[in-house]
């Protein structure tokens, strides 16, 4: 079979050392080895620190591991909220977490706007009696991104909620603001280029204050499996309750840890380079153009694209061995979604564009 | 570093052939291909496929994944329970369950024997009102075997009632009985001998049918995250609601096809041998004696032997590249654990059994 490329919005392309790093767990045995055990501890505390280094997170956060970013919305607002929460919906993520909450009955509410259109500060009302405050950093559905100056302005005008931002997508490029950031969460398939089925939440004092009360107050919806307070007693002691993604665990770490070695400022670059050749593409492509059109929502690490075109060039590409997203739901026909993950070279970013620019009569 | 082999009752050996099927994962793009694609409903498809073989379930069962056993328990009892459960609890992994079923208010009723000790058929009682009876047929924490007809049995004199097995340990071993068992479950990192962070469970349409039951009486705990209804819509067609552990699902049905292609007689042959070797050793040390000592519930996948030299054994066998593991929690300076499941070999029995036998002097 040829070598597959996947530009797809996650699962995505594996980050280039993941194999390797996957080599060495094989011959040391981190598949094989208790969760209860000195060596699990060890490798536990590395990933939490790499991490907490390439979120930048202050030192007082607690870092959880959890399965999937839709658990992590589960268990957000189970534990943060009673009262309610307010939802900046603008895609379908954005609007599955408001889902929850309804289907939760945590009296959610929701702020809307149109998919592809982003969120500015004008959109920012006092939220008196609410908990908990969802932001969607980078819409994976429309690549629509947030900035993450909307999170600090968001906790300005409400400090006491907890403001929970879904960076899924948009982690480790998007620097984000602390303390104003109470939980950051993220799937680790998209921009961490790790196999899928492990997902981090960094959770700050305050996230777990309003816990703490809602537990004090009996409104705190105990799961014994997992809940933000009980992990966290785990957590300080580099444990799980369960057996955990043991290797995704280790993984992460390693990942980390290389992209550290590489800077973040060197992987913001590059970002930054490749989305500047993409949407020129679509820029100057007859048949195409940029979904979001407000040069500062369009996102830097999922690039949307109307496209006339969909079907032939998701093809053409094919016939190369890149695969690329096509649109979200709706959309499924009228967009190509293509991953700017830091597994993606700039090299296989110009064979896309290569690949689809028509050829000029002159 | 020396390789080493591990006999620890879970995370344990790997079973042979995962590397290389890791290797092949790699190679094809596993774990970067979309979770909505036709390649990863394929590979789900497969792994069903295979693993309702192994169970030797009914084909209206249906298989749901989660991240772990712990989070099946909280998925049962929101999900089946609304008057109460009954747990035959035995040791730590019964009385966890037990303990989630407080937490959770669904009023279960413990049916407690001293650790180390079976049940037996004169345990079973009629449980009117209650909805679920829980059944530990391998005490990973102490090696106690409850046979598969005591569920039988338990069925028999409560028709009515969903019987959740916990297989951890001893699936694929045990030959379980159906449609008497409604739901089966167990966690990859044993006798499968996969990387941890995945557990299965295969539910009876009865189940799903007292889930329904309690929905349609608004007493169904809904959970927006995972909840079985919901899961058995997603799984109907070979998808799952967030982006799941791709690859582990993967190398589960990849592992579960090279168990058929062996034979589960012959994995069951070879699994009495090194049970018998093993217990035999235990019953002709002079500082040892098994610790459950009435032999139909002596489990044959978790050995357990109470020892006067516990931390000395630990020690030469980790000299000599082997690590088994000790005693759970009261038991840790008491008991030796040695898991007994199929990625582990005759010749490594042996020589566990050769390091720790004293030498006689004639």
């Amino acid at each position: 079979m040829k070598k597959q490329f996947h530009f797809t919005p996650g699962p995505s392309e594996l980050y280039p050392s993941v194999a390797s790093h996957i080599q060495t767990a094989l011959k040391s045995g981190v598949c094989s080895i208790s969760h209860r055990s000195s060596a699990f501890k060890e490798i536990y505390a590395h990933t939490t620190r790499m991490m907490k280094q390439l979120i930048g997170v202050p030192e007082d956060y607690t870092l959880l591991y959890f399965s999937s970013s839709n658990e992590i919305w589960e268990r957000i607002l189970q534990d943060c909220v009673s009262r309610g929460s307010v939802h900046y919906v603008n895609g379908a993520f954005s609007k599955k977490f408001f889902s929850f909450g309804m289907e939760l009955g945590k009296n959610p509410l929701e702020i809307k706007k149109d998919y592809g259109i982003g969120f500015t500060e004008s959109d920012i009302r006092t939220y008196k009696q609410l908990e908990m405050v969802s932001i969607t950093q980078n819409e994976s559905s429309t690549g629509v991104y947030t900035n993450t100056d909307f999170t600090k302005a968001v906790k300005t005008l409400n400090p006491n909620v907890v403001t929970a931002v879904d960076a899924v997508s948009s982690f480790p490029y998007a620097e984000n603001h602390f303390p104003e950031t109470d939980i950051l969460y993220f799937s680790v398939q998209k921009c961490m280029g790790l196999p899928a089925g492990l997902a981090v939440a960094a959770v700050s004092p305050h996230a777990f204050q309003v816990a703490q009360s809602l537990e004090e107050a009996n409104k705190y919806n105990t799961s014994p499996y997992h809940s933000l307070l009980k992990m966290k007693v785990m957590a300080d002691q580099h444990q799980t309750a369960e057996t955990p993604n043991v290797l995704g665990i280790y993984l992460l770490g390693k990942v980390a840890e290389d992209m550290l070695t590489k800077g973040l400022s060197q992987i913001r670059l590059e970002t930054n380079q490749k989305a500047a050749i993409l949407y020129q593409w679509i820029k100057d492509h007859p048949d195409m153009e940029a979904f979001v059109d407000v040069k500062e929502h369009a996102s830097s690490t999922v690039i949307v694209a109307k496209s006339k075109r969909v079907e032939e060039q998701v093809k053409a590409l094919l016939e190369k061995g890149i695969i690329v997203g096509k649109g979200y739901g709706k959309f499924k026909d009228q967009h190509l979604r293509i991953a700017n993950f830091p597994a993606h070279s700039k090299e296989l970013v110009y064979q896309i564009v290569d690949t689809l620019t028509p050829v000029r009569v002159i």
